[in-house]
């Protein structure tokens, strides 16, 4: 085994984060720029990797160089590892390549036992701060490490507090403490039925392998899929010796930021407690005081603070987030790295540093996360109203932004609720159709109880910018009792929840929102991120009001305009269902004539919204049953309109019903069945671009686009369909128009034969990544939430493909359809309009391919352009 | 344009099929022979293909070389076209590469108008011949290149034969013949706006037209269809000089093969008519002759005739089937081609020519089509008998044979009619489903409204040897009132209907059926076949009694056994669903312990069947919704079983409840959600293993397939499952025993990440071309059926995706799977379990591939043997 494993803070730099992690990097870079770092040392993120290969087992090569490594340590702190008269303590800390809260964090006064406390109070002569340190010690270690309930202890710390009549720790004396350690020992051994590890080593061993395993917590998994973090990619772990915030009143430790997080002014921003360890600054036990007043309480110490808080911000061209320890008035910095900050800041921080002249718009642009823009596009719950609202559970975050409202079960009431009586509404219902696309529309969010991040619901909410929280499971949603339970908590109609989109996390009660803040810093760093990207930005409207919405945006022509949700409004669904039940063609033609010129108005609006702006426009998509009653009483209301008996009507729907509407008679297998209805969509588009040509002068090129194709001669036949109608009406115009067709590219086998296609005068593609990841994987994207989690679980998948492209697969997929179509066709235009067109891990992969475009839900629009342009600027640096 | 689009028969010959289509390559060929073949030409397929891509149209240039080839033929027949005192007349046929009865077939007489009519008349001194010529050449140009309804004519005829009392066309006179050709002018007139077409040449053209149009009418469609023959071939025209059989008692007409079509005995067998054309023959109204007579009617053409017949036979070293035509004593040949011939007939006759050293082993196993073997393994119906049946109508020939029986409608009704009656049943059901299993084992035969050709019961059928009608949309089969509506009849329970599965048609009343019958010559073609093809053929059996049926089939092995059907037997349902709803792992595991013997059970009996071939077992594959109870009856039952409630049994079933089901929830995502049915069944399969080989000392290797695997990670997990328990049961046994595991590849995916699931140590990829064809095409199989007929009728398709195989779109997956998979892995063992595993075209795909083993039902294993040896064979001859 020739691999290194082990680093000593003395052999890394900030380049080697792949290999130590951020902390473990930053801490070696640190110690290189002669900063005071406590000397220390990095087991690799390979050794974690090793670990898992080998089984959850730590090897043989890698103990042995821990404990050379521990040697050196040795060296450089002048202390031993277990030694009575003079101990090495130690902290033991997880750090993978990114930060990863889910992950252990700490374990603090590694090293201590019943023999070195004694050796250690006696050198420091403050027994006091050494048993305390050891009372910490055997607490974080059992709970972190061997997982034993936190609560055991805490209960044993109430009880004496409570017999002394104390209230703050630090008011225990060393005796109460000796006495408290008697009893956490006793504790432990009762829960792992062996004594406290005495044995140092032993003790780092069990840490170590408490890293390793965390990297694979429930906690961890779900936060590497929020963050798109694969789970190769393994943690580092850090070991490095103790200095100590909690030796009396000329030591402390506290965190701070050299600009503050959550506005992004230049300022240090942080606290600090005297007397204290990490922990007490979480735990709020003790209120921190903020770092300004260091500047009184120990003048030299914050004098030689801010100037290495400035020399890490120029170090590493960013706002830094770092924790230090003061022991007996000497400082320690023991962490620095690039500081999480909002959305608002993170703008704010890129913009002043490109005027400072510390970085170039290109590195400005990279460091805004493109996911944080959505904070900036919806309104989102104040965060003081967050801490104290009642959480009931939680589903998936499936359109961002957050709502409160009083709750509605059914479409139509919560139509009226909004337009009637003008209330604020929350939508609650089991699943979303088509139909209750009204409601949707009334309502500020959306609660479903069960579907994915694809799902009508989560599709529609994120198209109109409305927020929503899909497939909450937990929660019993009953339209027809007209209650929603969740949490133990049951809600009725026109009871206040609240729904954090962005999260996936529901509250009870009316909680106040903070409205979307688009800041000028927002405008002037978006104008750097376009001049750098390749890629255009369209987006997916189906509205005008939603495409010029995306427009204001930035959007640069519109994707993807999906027409079947025009025919859910209340004057036409009729005319939609008469031409659905039609038995001849004729009478299909009659119903169709009708719901021509609705049509054509659709799409007036849209082209004077998008003005020369290129549109592609869908052909009807959805199985004909999407838009029929399923109620019997709807069925008979219909039967009655139609003039046709009830039986007739729920024959046709029971027809038309399918095993697998996903893979049924839609898309153009429409087309090919009812070729009327293709031809009146083309002449409403071409008739309509025809209209506002002439009317405001724009030189329109209207984009068909055909839904679902599978080969070449389906393609051709639909093609000529709509070539059929659009040149003889504009003929018949007398005004010249070019227009294209095109194709949808979302079933497998059209990107196999896309070259075939392309050779039958496709004009575009546009890759349909929803429904091709869907069938490349063969998982219906309304069911897999069945088992998705089974899935994450079983570290199976460490992302939802449906929200982070599959490269592998249908990457590949994607890879043939291009090669094949730019082979017979170079200059083939090459579109995505699925909702991986929103996710920056997803854009980064379309500009490698090669793409012209990507179409996504118009308040993604920002981060896309963002995504492209970082796409872009890490392409050209290689 | 330099390509040439007509040809002369002196200008062909046999080779040239593709070009000039059969029946003219084989006329050139004739001719070329120096046999009696009146001149003539051929347009070939190409002009076809032309007249189509100008959009039904035939070009000038092709035009203006039919008017250059007639040129020719009138110096050949020393007659001029449209002359009026030696008129030449021309027959004008269609002919594709392949035999095709769905064409237009032949217009005989052209070139007669009301002046040549008198010029022949004069010149033949036999007015009646010719009129009756012209009455023939009005009638048929009017129905089949004019589309105008026969019926009208027929009614003229028959109006005229009654006015004159006489019962046969013959004895008409001259003036009875000159009144019917006004009456036929009239009609025209009448139905076409204008006058029967007088030009000779413009009649050519028309018939030339009719000729490319019917390439694409509906019947030609559907058989091209049923016979995989490509839309692109196009077909051919042939254009010939008329010689008449309906001169006189001197002339004839007949047809001829070789030998007997029926049984392949050497004799020719035909039949003639006397002073006839090719039409009477056909038309049944006068009774031919046995050819045997026109030994004393002519001797010394019947003995040119037979020599002539010899020489075919020879020339083209098959079986010939001949028309012919004597002229005035002249013997004239209008056509020769292999001959159609039963199965029995087929094997025959290749038999017997190797046995007479025409052909070799190798030219035998070509000489019979796969597909045929179908008829020698199932029932059929007497053909007598069929000639007088009452048909009601029709559905998709699903699964093969013939069956008579009493009509039931619920499995629970069939059985008892089997098991406690003993009648001969037929089920008819909307559709079937896995619980109609043991109704399906008691039925002869099986019919649905609804399903494709891989519908349920069409697969499970076909598993069977179950004679099976699919998709039959006509019928209305009620359950509740228990009536079965066809063809405008109502049969009610226990009244007989006929079922013929092998072309998809339902007759009344109980038809009689002949058994199945496998003679010698059968066994010895066979081991022909397997001496020369190169893939191994296994089967697919769920059970020992199919296993077994296939071993005598000629299976080399089992290549897929499902093991659901298996826990719809009545005493395992029971635990299966308690299985199913069990609320924790416990629970489920404790009706798993009950299931393992049982399940233990039916694979030794497998084993014991198979002996040391080869047995694959597929892990649990359908969603466990599948095993639920649908109808409130049998969910209050189950409730009661289990003492549960009613409300929470339908609430599981409700939380099972799958939008796309086929996309959902099933084959290895159970095995990650449920680890310990895997478990169960992983036990079953190697204890099964290890008591035969300890009983009956087979050295079983058996083959554990993981269904639906996506990619590397959900097959590492399944495997490891699987190795888990496998291991341990195998070393507890203390017997010594090799295992596979392997996966299915029908989830596009899997194809596209081959490489990575090679390196997760599969050991076999086995294509599930059922699933990937659904998945490839986003078309769900049980659904298609809706649109399907519109794909045929558009011209989109021309066959069937499901019954053979898309070698552009899904072929493609497999090619990037194996060569993916090779290139880790280059000994992976490759087969493929879907329905294409008995289709001929796909096995010779599958053979190009390079896999190893097809996988097919019992009943198609012959077949599969035989086209993988002519897959072979053709492979070798390059």
């Amino acid at each position: 085994m020739n691999k290194k494993f082990v680093y000593m803070f003395t052999e890394g730099d900030a380049s080697m984060k792949n290999l130590l992690g951020g902390k473990g990097a930053n801490l070696a870079e640190m110690t290189n720029l002669g900063l005071p770092v406590p000397p220390g040392f990095v087991i690799s993120t390979e050794a974690c990797t090793d670990y898992y290969e080998q089984g959850q087992f730590v090897a043989e090569y890698i103990v042995n160089e821990v404990k050379e490594a521990m040697v050196k340590l040795e060296k450089l702190s002048g202390k031993r590892f277990g030694d009575v008269s003079n101990p090495l303590l130690v902290s033991v800390r997880s750090g993978s390549r990114a930060s990863m809260p889910g992950m252990m964090d700490t374990i603090l006064n590694l090293g201590l036992n019943d023999d070195t406390v004694l050796g250690l109070a006696e050198l420091t002569q403050n027994p006091r701060f050494v048993y305390d340190s050891y009372r910490r010690f055997i607490q974080m270690f059992s709970d972190v490490v061997m997982e034993i309930p936190k609560s055991e202890f805490e209960h044993v710390l109430e009880r004496v507090k409570e017999k002394k009549g104390v209230q703050f720790d630090t008011e225990l004396t060393t005796e109460d403490l000796q006495e408290i350690i008697s009893s956490y020992q006793i504790i432990y051994k009762k829960a792992i039925g062996e004594d406290f590890p005495a044995d140092p080593q032993r003790q780092l061993l069990k840490a170590v392998k408490a890293v390793f395993r965390s990297w694979n917590n429930q906690r961890a998994i779900v936060y590497r899929r929020m963050n798109d973090i694969p789970m190769e990619w393994g943690t580092a772990v850090n070991v490095q010796m103790m200095v100590f915030g909690n030796m009396g009143d000329r030591s402390g430790t506290g965190v701070a930021f050299t600009r503050n997080p959550a506005t992004g002014e230049k300022n240090i921003f942080g606290e600090y407690l005297i007397n204290a360890q990490g922990e007490d600054v979480v735990a709020g036990i003790r209120t921190p005081k903020p770092i300004s007043v260091l500047e009184q309480d120990m003048p030299q110490v914050y004098a030689q603070f801010i100037d290495i808080a400035h020399t890490l911000e120029n170090h590493y061209h960013d706002m830094q987030d770092m924790e230090f320890t003061i022991e007996n008035g000497k400082l320690y910095f023991l962490q620095t790295r690039n500081g999480k900050r909002t959305a608002a800041a993170a703008l704010k921080v890129a913009v002043d540093m490109v005027e400072e002249g510390m970085i170039t718009e290109k590195e400005a642009v990279l460091k805004v996360d493109p996911k944080q823009l959505d904070q900036l596009l919806h309104p989102t719950f104040d965060e003081k109203v967050l801490a104290r609202a009642e959480l009931l559970g939680s589903g998936l975050a499936a359109s961002p932004g957050s709502a409160a409202g009083r709750l509605y079960f059914t479409a139509e009431e919560a139509k009226i609720a909004k337009t009637v009586r003008n209330e604020r509404v929350i939508l609650a219902r089991q699943e979303t159709s088509p139909e209750d696309i009204e409601g949707m529309v009334a309502a500020r969010g959306i609660i479903t109880a069960r579907g994915g991040m694809t799902s009508h619901a989560a599709v529609v909410a994120r198209g109109m910018g409305r927020c929503c929280v899909a497939g909450c499971g937990e929660a019993r949603i009953d339209e027809h009792s007209k209650t929603f339970i969740l949490g133990g908590k049951t809600f009725k109609e026109g009871d206040y929840i609240s729904l954090d989109g962005s999260t996936g996390k529901v509250y009870a009660g009316d909680l106040r929102t903070r409205e979307a803040n688009i800041t000028g810093d927002f405008g002037r760093f978006m104008t750097w991120a376009d001049t750098y990207r390749r890629l255009r930005v369209r987006t997916n409207a189906d509205t005008p009001h939603d495409a010029a919405n995306a427009v204001s945006f930035g959007a640069e022509g519109i994707g993807l305009t999906r027409t079947e949700h025009m025919f859910f409004n209340e004057d036409r669904i009729a005319r939609m269902r008469q031409m659905i039940l039609s038995d001849t063609e004729d009478q299909r033609r009659e119903a169709l004539n009708h719901l021509l010129p609705m049509q054509r108005k659709d799409f007036t609006g849209i082209y004077e919204a998008m003005g020369e702006r290129p549109v592609t426009v869908r052909l009807l998509d959805p199985p004909l049953h999407e838009f029929l009653p399923q109620h019997e009483d709807d069925i008979a209301t219909l039967a009655h309109e139609l003039g046709i008996t009830f039986t007739e009507v729920k024959t046709r729907c029971a027809q038309l019903h399918e095993f697998n509407p996903m893979m049924g008679h839609r898309g153009c297998r429409l087309s090919v069945s009812y070729p009327e209805i293709t031809q009146m969509q083309v002449r409403a588009i071409i008739e309509a671009a025809l209209e506002v040509k002439k009317s405001n002068g724009y030189n329109i090129v209207p984009e068909i686009m055909v839904p679902l194709t599978e080969g070449r001669k389906e393609f051709r036949y639909v093609r000529g369909l709509v070539t059929g109608v659009a040149d003889e009406v504009i003929a018949a115009s007398g005004i010249e128009m070019k227009y294209l067709v095109g194709t949808m590219m979302e079933i497998p086998r059209a990107c196999l034969t896309a070259d075939e296609i392309a050779e039958e005068a496709a004009e575009f593609f546009s890759f349909g990544t929803n429904d091709l990841s869907q069938m490349t994987y063969g998982f219906s994207r309304d069911d897999v939430g069945t088992f998705m989690e089974d899935y994450y679980k079983k570290l199976i998948f460490d992302h939802d493909p449906f929200a982070k492209l599959d490269e592998k697969g249908v990457g590949l997929l994607m890879e043939i359809a291009i090669e094949k179509g730019k082979k017979v066709c170079p200059g083939i235009k090459l579109g995505i309009c699925g909702e991986h067109g929103g996710d920056p891990a997803s854009v980064e992969f379309f500009h490698r391919l090669g793409l012209d475009y990507v179409s996504c839900s118009p308040f993604r629009v920002p981060i896309a352009r963002l995504a492209a342009a970082q796409a872009a600027i890490k392409e050209e640096m290689g």
